[in-house]
């Protein structure tokens, strides 16, 4: 027998690709798990690029779990939201309507039963939504990075109530990262340091390196199994582990933004994109990058020395780039494709907080999202 | 300037000795960070073994910061709690009267602003005013495991509401044990395995013994160090270490007792506390058990292993002893006193989630129990 509900939250989903249709399959499958809890999550509405399904009543259990089901496979299918619009119990909204109907949707429910705005998009176009919806009390749940690491004003807002945001999937998917941060920094204990490997691509190909490889070999190896994004370089600017810095480095309470970020790229400009086609790099381009590369695997292991693609965060400064650093340290022994986090502070000032595990994948990171939302669970208690 | 009040926490603390005394430290040094978060820490009531020192209005600011510094200087002294009473503000209980004041303070707040109580003792006696407490609607905060580890009907009791108690630091000090494990099953990501470390004392010990150094030395040694507790056995028996993993077994939902745990104690019986006094331990009885230990480290070692004091809780059961690791594993790897744990579940298959950091010490430990208290600051909302 269920517990009585203690709590219900009701979420609407920005974005429904690879993670937020693994956050509805979650949210479904535990329905039974989360009911022994006396939680309840209603999923009132699910944008994608294009257009919005909401729920018709939004004071109702929102949409059933056969409906989701359909939504899923339809998104896998390619297929548009409004092909479910036959389904009943939903009305559509184009991309303009939208962002209007979310924020009226917030502001409904914002003062009253609460509503969670779940961002597992991967745009900046969301960021006006997600300030509208803390204007109106709502809580915020980000697997999006880019909402945190545009303007630090905007950073501001979203966090201005920090017990009414979770980002914990934004930096290594699930791991227990900012959680952990938080917690360190509300007991008082000041984190001077943050040294990590936050890019499962660039982890995979630097430990590849080691035994000898070329790195034009290993970036299509990685390419190949999946590692990486279409165009490789977006892994290898090291844009993406430079997002994971600022956010780590805001929480910190440093304000600043991505121009103070020092980040090194792994390919030149005249390789970049302006320059040459995907095609060409993976062809040609890459090739080229594989001396320079070869030379300084060399020199660090003729120290005993390994290199690393690290992000590192102290009160001086914020770097991402590559690294020489001890083969026997927690980031030189670290192979595959796994993140890892060092984390300094008073408590762990002679030996970090390590925190290591998985750092991608859909399954893991709306893992990390579902947990998020439970975890605001108490801002939607029933009092009655 | 301080934000708006939004939380004001309620602590009623038992035990002040190290641990407790380090959070009496931490939450005056943090008033100006939690007053920047809207959260106010109000120290209602402070008991040691044999009396309970409280404030004459429940409903006032409780003690104020002086009184709690002077409170910190008295124990430190070794001064009884009535030595405070001079300073007014106050009023003193004797042991007999403590418990029953304590569930009055608990019923007159728990309704209405609602409790904290914290239990950074270490003793089985704070188990049925905790129970009485978790009646009155109540929070709980352990640093103290006894409660979690003796009848299973206590705990069941305890963590009835599980969003009203917090027990970080009953693992592993202040690591993201206990509340990564709590996020990953409130993910439906089912835990199938947890691997440890999980005492400071033998994970140096064991580390020690790889450089050949005899097992009576390295005991000795850590016992200057301050490793280890006054009587060594404390930390051979491996009882500390089993109460963890019990912890951590019931938190996965086994519904098992201490019974049910596979203990290995490094010292047979002939040795123990009832057949000999620390100092005969110390002075003949730990070198008898040089030989066997050596014997240990040697077979492992030809197989390229090193020896561990590990825990490991699986569904098939639970154990606690002496294993054999590859040298390059993440528990093979340890050094000095450094606690590591290992989770397996869904997302960390085939890689497991790994948290390592330091496991122990008065001042860690306080840190998670504060990170704990605040963790359950949306419970005491101010709604006005």
């Amino acid at each position: 027998m269920a517990a009585p509900v203690r709590s219900v939250l009701p979420v609407v989903l920005l974005g429904c690709g690879g993670v937020g249709r693994h956050l509805l399959r979650h949210i479904v499958s535990c329905r039974p798990l989360h009911a022994n809890q006396g939680v309840a999550i209603r999923v009132l509405g699910v944008a994608d690029s294009s257009s919005l399904l909401v729920a018709d009543d939004l004071h109702s259990n929102g949409f059933d779990d056969a409906l989701l089901a359909d939504l899923c496979a339809a998104k896998s299918a390619g297929s548009p939201l409004s092909s479910l619009l036959a389904r009943g119990q939903c009305q559509l909204f184009n991309n303009t309507e939208a962002r209007r109907k979310v924020i009226d949707t917030a502001s409904v429910l914002g003062k009253t039963t609460g509503l969670v705005l779940v961002d597992c998009s991967a745009t900046y176009d969301t960021v006006g939504m997600l300030k509208d919806a803390v204007d109106c009390g709502c809580c915020v749940v980000l697997a999006n990075k880019k909402p945190l690491t545009c303007a630090y004003e905007d950073f501001e807002k979203l966090v201005s109530n920090f017990r009414r945001i979770r980002f914990e999937s934004t930096v290594g998917a699930s791991l227990p990262v900012i959680a952990s941060v938080t917690r360190i920094i509300a007991s008082g204990d000041p984190v001077s340091r943050i040294v990590g490997s936050l890019s499962g691509t660039l982890g995979y190909v630097m430990s590849e390196l080691e035994d000898g490889k070329k790195f034009s070999e290993v970036v299509k190896t990685a390419k190949s199994l999946g590692y990486t994004e279409p165009d490789p370089r977006d892994d290898l600017s090291g844009m993406d582990v430079a997002r994971k810095a600022l956010i780590l480095a805001r929480l910190l309470g440093q304000q600043i933004s991505m121009e103070n970020i020092n980040v090194e790229s792994l390919y030149p400009s005249e390789l970049g994109p302006d320059a040459m086609s995907t095609k060409d790099f993976l062809e040609s381009g890459l090739v080229q990058l594989d001396k320079s590369i070869e030379e300084r695997v060399k020199a660090a292991s003729l120290k005993g020395n390994v290199l690393r693609y690290v992000c590192k965060i102290e009160s001086t400064g914020c770097q991402v780039g590559l690294e020489e650093l001890p083969k026997n340290s927690a980031l030189g022994r670290l192979r595959g494709s796994d993140n890892v986090v060092e984390i300094y502070s008073r408590c762990y000032e002679s030996a970090p907080l390590v925190i290591q595990g998985a750092g991608a994948g859909n399954d893991t990171t709306a893992a990390g999202v579902l947990a998020d939302i439970l975890d605001l669970q108490d801002l939607f208690h029933k009092t009655a």
